[in-house]
Order: C-alpha cells, then structure tokens, then sequence
C-alpha cells in the first residue's frame, strides 16, 4: 500500500526530479538558466553567454523574438489545441507557407511532434509505397533517439539503443578530410562515394531497397558538407532503382545552411523531406513531413497507417506560420548565406592557418565545425568518436574556457560546432569568433588574435 | 532545376496541404473548427458541439481554461524554449508536480514530447537495465505509432506499421465480455488471465523478458477495465521474475478514472509509468517517462542512450504546472470518480438496458465505452475489428446522428468511447447521454429516453 498520492510528502526526495537525456544521472551538472533574449542567455549569479549553436541547433530566430512571443500568446488566448482529425485555419495555413519555402514537388505535410518523429513516418510511407524492405542510411548520421530513427541513425549514440532486425544498411558519405574512399580531392571523393553507393545497392539487391536517407549536410556529426556532385548523383541512383530519397533536414532546414533547404543548393529534390528546428525557432515542439509527389498519390486512396495525438498542434503552427514571416521579411536566409561566406567562414579559415590543433573547418551558410587534431598530418584526433557520456578531458577544457569568456558553442568528440542564430549581428559573430580562437589558444596554444576582414554585412 | 523556392508559386496545388493520420488522403472530409471552450467546439456555421471524448482524450480540462491560457501566455513571454541540458526552475517545478502526484517510489521524469515517445524510452530502459531483449505486451492495445511504440501495439493499427524484429510476444488480458480463457466472472477471467501470463513467461523463459507493458484501463481498445486482481497479479508476476512493469498511462492518468493514476485504484506501483494528454490538456505538446527505483538506480552512473531536442519545453512545463494546480485545485480527480460512479455509469447502465443493440457498457471514473452487437445472445459485434480505414456503415450512420445531435463522443470498430473533460457539468453530462441514446435508438430502434436519475453532484 502507498500513502495518498496527489499531495506532496516530505519522505520523498525531489532535490533532482528530472531525468537527463544523454547523461548518467548522477554526474548532470547543469546551469541553470534564468533568462535569454536573443543570441543570449543567462543565470542568476550574473554570467551570460553568446549561444553559438543555437542551443540545439533549433534556435533560428534567438530567444524570445517578440513576433514569436506574440503569435504564441494570441493563438494561446484564441486556441491552444485541437485534434488533428479537424480542419483548422492555422494548421492549413502553417503547411501552405511550409511547402511554398520547398520545391513544386512536395505536395502536403503531415506534422508531428519533433525531428525523430518526422523521420519515423517518411521511413515507414517509403516502406510502404516501395513494398520494400531496407533502407540505406550512412554512418556518421543522426535522425533521432526513437526507435525507428534510430534504427537508421549511423553515430555512436545507436550502439546501445538501436532495435535488432532494423533493416538498414549503412554507407559511408562523402567526409574528404578523413575519407573512406583514400580520395584527395573533392572530385574524388564525389566520384568515389557515388561508386561505393552504388555498388551497395547492387550487393544488397535494388528491388530491395525502399528508401535512401542522409542529411544534406551532415549536422551533429561533424557538419560534413558534400561536393557539388553528390546529391544529385544519389538522387539519380534513387530514380535509376526506383528508391525513395529522404532528405533529412530536421538540422539544415529553413535557412541553416544559406538556403531554405541544404538540398535547394544542389537543385535536389528529394521524395521525402523531414524537418523540425528551425521551422520554428523550437517555441513549440513541431515536426514535420514534407510529402512529395508519389507518396501523395500513393496514399491518395489508402489509409496511411500512423499518426499522433498533437499533429498540426494549433500553437506549434501558430509559431511556425510567425517564423517563416520572419524569415521572409527579414530576408534571414540570404543573410545565413552572406554572413557565412563573408564573415564566419573567412574568419575561421584564419584560425585555422593560427591555432596548430585545428585540423580542418568547414560548413556553408551558419553551419560550421572545427575538427581538433593532436597531430595536422597524420590528423590523429584530439578526441576519439564515442558512445554517450562525459567529454573528453581536453575537450571539456576547451568548453570551459569558451563558457568563461562568454559564449557557447556545442563541443563534442574533437569537435566544435558554431551554428549561430541567424539573427545573430556582425558584431556579435566576430566576437563570439574571437572568444573561441582565444580558448582553443589557452587550451592548446597557437597565436590567439583572429581580425576578421572588411565585409559587405550590416548588422 | 526547380523554381526558385521561398515564395508562392500560382502553379502549385496548395488546396490540401495537411497530410492527414490514419487516413487515405482522398477520402479525408474534415469539420473544420472556428473556436472552442470548455467542452464545446464549433464551425463557421453555427454548427455547435459537446465535446464527449475530450479530442483524443486529452482535454481533461476543456478548451480554453483560463488558468491554462494565463500559464502559456505568461511563459511565453518569459521565456519559450531551451535546450534540455539547462537546469530551468518551471522544468524542475513539473517534474517535482508530477512525481507528488505519483507513488512515492518514482524518482525523476523524463520529459518527451507525446505518449509514443515516452514508451520508447521507457522500453529502452527497461531492456537496458535488465539486459533481458523481450517485452511482453498485450493484444487490444495502443501504444503510439512510432516504431517502438508500434512494437508493442497490439491492435490493427500495427498491422501494417509494426518493425520486424521487435521482440514482443503478445498475451491476451483480461476481457470479460468476450473472454479468451472462457471465465463466466469476473473471478475467473482474473485467474485464467494471470495464469495465462504466468505459462506464456515460463514458455519464454523468465530470463529473456525485460518488461511486460500494459494501459491499467485499456483504452482506445475499448476501456477494458481489469477485475481487481488483475494488476496486483501482474505486479506480483513481474516481482517474482525480475521483470519491470511498464504502465502506460497516456490515457487513464491525471484522473481519467476517477484516481490520479488507473494504477493507484489496485494500489500497484509500476517501474516506469509513462504519460502525456492530461499532464497539461494537450494545451502543448509534451509526455513522460516516471522513472522507479530500480531504473533511477542503473542510470545513476551509466549515461542512459536517449534523447530529445523538446524535453522539458518550457512551454509545455508551465502549462503541465497550470494543469495540475487546476486539477488539485478544483478537485476534479476526485469530481471524475463522483461523476463516473453516480451519472454516467448509471446512466449508461440503462441505456444498455433499453437499448437492444447496446452489448455492454463498462468504465471507471470518466472513460466509458458502448460495445454494440448485432445479437445480445451470440455477442456478435455490430461492426468488424478493423485495419486503418473509413469507420463500418451504420458506425458511420451513427456518428452522423451524434454530430447531428451536438454530440461527438469517439466511435471506433463496434464501439462508442466516452471520455469527456473532467470539468463537465453533471447537465452537459446528462445533455450528452440523453444526445448518444436518441442517436442509437434513431438508427438502431429501441427506447428512447434514458431519464437520470438523482446524484449527489453539484454542476
């Protein structure tokens, strides 16, 4: 027998009630954030901190943009949810603005809660409308913790937690500076990869293959951006075998990578195309399918079997129909682009060729990584690709002394990840710029000041 | 080379762009929604009504509830999103609000964003913890739609959504009205279920099975409420195995039937105890995983492989903190047990005596279902246990006739759902049953008034 429920008990402890995705339990310290606006954040005692990933990569528009805030608060005080089986105008409203930011070809959206759900439904419609079984996903990828995106998700944080009998088989992508392939240039690489793909699918028979998955541009592993012919050589073996392409763009979406799509810079358009983040800053959990053309026919007169409770959230569409305003009038994915290939890409080039740990840098648009290694020509990385759990040593320095002096990129593996809201200011990049290059030189050593150029940016 | 993209093109057909769940898109007609309040919902047209099914289940305090609305508009303009890796106090404030309305043995919460989400990560835990791959689940059962959760469906919307591979036997539970284990009461359809259970594990081996999952009320399946035993033989099973018991309270908790948790009425403790719908209404979205001892304990200092961009949304944590103050506040747990043991169960008890085609009606608190048969005697169903799909004629004639009538419970298969909002007032209730016996008798025959009788609850 229990006590009462529904009332608080002093026996229970709840001094850590919250239970943190990716983390033993006993070793989360956290800060614990008091406000944020903008490209900032903050906590009680005082400190605050440039966000130079965006927090996960979600936050396009920064914190607490106020026409956000304020489409939240009007469709709370007008409609907070309804079901998605009703017809409602912002849900309708959401999904026209979405396809209108994508090629022709997508057709509808069936919306849902976040990235790895959205997944989980274009692979399950490319089963079904292929009538096959396996699905083709790289290694180095990630499409979500649950378990069919897991399943396809090709990174350590799969070795403990994907389900047996998945169905996948794993590629390697195009990744020159560690190539699989012993390419050198990026011709080479794009030839070689397109080869080694290929081959695959004929080892493991094309009448069997439903569907090839990849993110445009490799987000959380490494920000790994393809060579110019990639894309358009995988979409070409997809329609050769009749396979699916699902593009994944939960990451790259919505003016990340200098254009709506990442895939929109290689004129690629793929059958299905998921998406989350930056549709709407994260203001509210939303998700999404882009659905293109066969697919819709497929479905046009059989039941498609899958859905979920908070589909076409009023709130979520509310938020989301606010942020593709905003990045429309504010012109925010033309400034990803310029911001990218004036001020952040130059800048980095510099640190590179400054700080000797730095082994490459690389990304297009507002999507950058730099890849630490203890050693530029054998390229030994400063810190091995690993399963979830504390960060290397060095790389947990490294984290720290950027936390001290302000800013707040994402660190993993020998990596470290600058995707900055798009809103960010020239000022703000460039100084965010420097804190790094001056952490990765007290850590490391190298020379420490980065001056960044003349630019053509206002900010 | 597509057009370019990010601006309306005349050319494209934008007329449907939703993709709808569980449905063939061509066939969706849809009621399109103007607003909504309390209980009620309504179209463009004038067109008003009672909402008996609280959407899908989730609107355990209306549409619009103001506290609620306060909450959302509030955090909004505070603060929207943040990456769940920052300690917040309204993430803390949930969580703590949430477990004291558990047992004590649950720790800490894991946040997702919905109910399928949160049986993913309960059932990797549960497989990780104990390091055994199989789970046992029931058929008549829903568990969510992404591939996880699918896994351990078992109703026809797995049938062509479910993985291969996915380690879950079925076993059947206890169901009365039509009994697998032909028990004549309610006695012996509890001792020939936990019988069944206990052979279906020793042919399993003990050893391979890591977590038996279950809905304590089963709901979408038909709100099968377990005779007394039932749970606390499960509990007593899974103890005596070392096997963890998974609840699934996505549908019965935070008073649904009359307790704050379908569990707390046999007094059984679960391992995981997952939820989302009434945390917060559905107002955002957002579920969880309830985290026990035994599993708080293994993750103490192994990093648990799980995660999610959304966990403790801001926005979702001050609406779920709203919510339960709400539901503590009004005391409308205790307000679903009056209302279910003396109007609707009373009701809907002589309804199925005057109406022929009514088999049986059976419930708990506020979640009650009308089972419909073509014959009282050979019990058979009115309408097929069916894949996704258009609902069965006379189904489909019988909810016209409850929409005609300003009325929308949940028909489903042979079955009528009704589960509206905890804040109904004993006349909406009244009003409601009096609408659904009109509009069987108008289509089935049979009486027609279903007169209530005098209750103790004040409206």
């Amino acid at each position: 027998m229990n006590p009462p429920t529904g009332v608080p008990s002093a026996s229970r402890d709840r001094s850590r009630p919250v239970f943190h995705p990716w983390s033993a339990q006993g070793a989360a310290r956290q800060v614990r954030v008091d406000g944020a606006a903008g490209c900032w954040f903050w906590d009680r005692d005082g400190n605050r901190w440039l966000d130079l990933h965006s927090q996960l990569g979600n936050l396009h528009l920064g914190h607490q943009h106020p026409v956000l805030v304020e489409a939240v608060g009007a469709q709370a005080a007008r409609l907070c949810t309804l079901a998605p089986s009703y017809g409602y105008e912002v849900r309708d409203e959401a999904a026209r603005l979405i396809l209108d930011t994508m090629p022709d070809a997508m057709r509808s959206v069936l919306f849902t809660n976040g990235g790895a759900d959205a997944n989980e439904h274009a692979l399950r419609m490319a089963r079904l409308v292929t009538g096959r079984p396996k699905v083709l996903a790289a290694h180095r990828s990630y499409h979500g913790a649950t378990d069919g995106a897991m399943a396809v998700t090709g990174d350590p944080r799969r070795w403990s937690a994907e389900p047996p009998g998945s169905r996948t088989v794993r590629f390697f992508g195009p990744y020159l500076y560690r190539s699989e392939f012993h390419a050198t240039t990026a011709e080479e690489e794009c030839e070689r990869a397109l080869r080694h793909l290929r081959r695959l699918i004929g080892y493991e028979g094309p009448e069997t293959v439903a569907a090839i998955i990849l993110e445009p541009v490799v987000g959380s592993n490494g920000v790994l951006v393809p060579p110019p012919g990639y894309l358009p050589g995988v979409r070409e073996l997809c329609d050769e075998f009749g396979i699916l392409l699902i593009a994944d763009e939960v990451m790259t979406g919505f003016g990340r990578c200098g254009a709506w799509f990442a895939g929109d810079l290689h004129d690629v358009v793929p059958d299905l195309l998921t998406f989350a983040k930056g549709v709407n800053s994260g203001y509210v959990p939303m998700g999404g399918v882009a659905v293109g053309e066969r697919v819709a026919a497929y479905f046009e007169d059989r039941p498609y079997p899958g859905g979920l409770t908070y589909s076409g959230h009023p709130l979520a569409c509310a938020s989301a129909v606010a942020s593709i305003g905003v990045l429309r009038d504010d012109k925010l994915v033309e400034r990803a682009e310029l911001l990218g290939r004036t001020v952040l890409g130059p800048s980095l080039a510099r640190l590179a060729q400054r700080v000797p740990v730095v082994g490459e840098v690389r990304g297009v648009g507002l999507a950058w990584a730099i890849e630490l290694v203890s050693d530029r020509d054998s390229r030994e990385p400063l810190a091995p690709y690993a399963a979830p759990g504390p960060l290397a040593p060095p790389m947990a320095q490294l984290l720290a002394a950027c936390r001290e002096r302000g800013v707040w990129p994402l660190v993993a593996a020998n990596r470290v990840h600058l995707l900055p809201p798009l809103i960010i200011t020239e000022t703000e990049l460039e100084r965010g710029i420097e804190a790094v290059a001056d952490a990765l030189t007290a850590v490391f050593g190298g020379h420490r000041r980065v001056t960044t150029g003349p630019t053509g940016v206002t900010t």
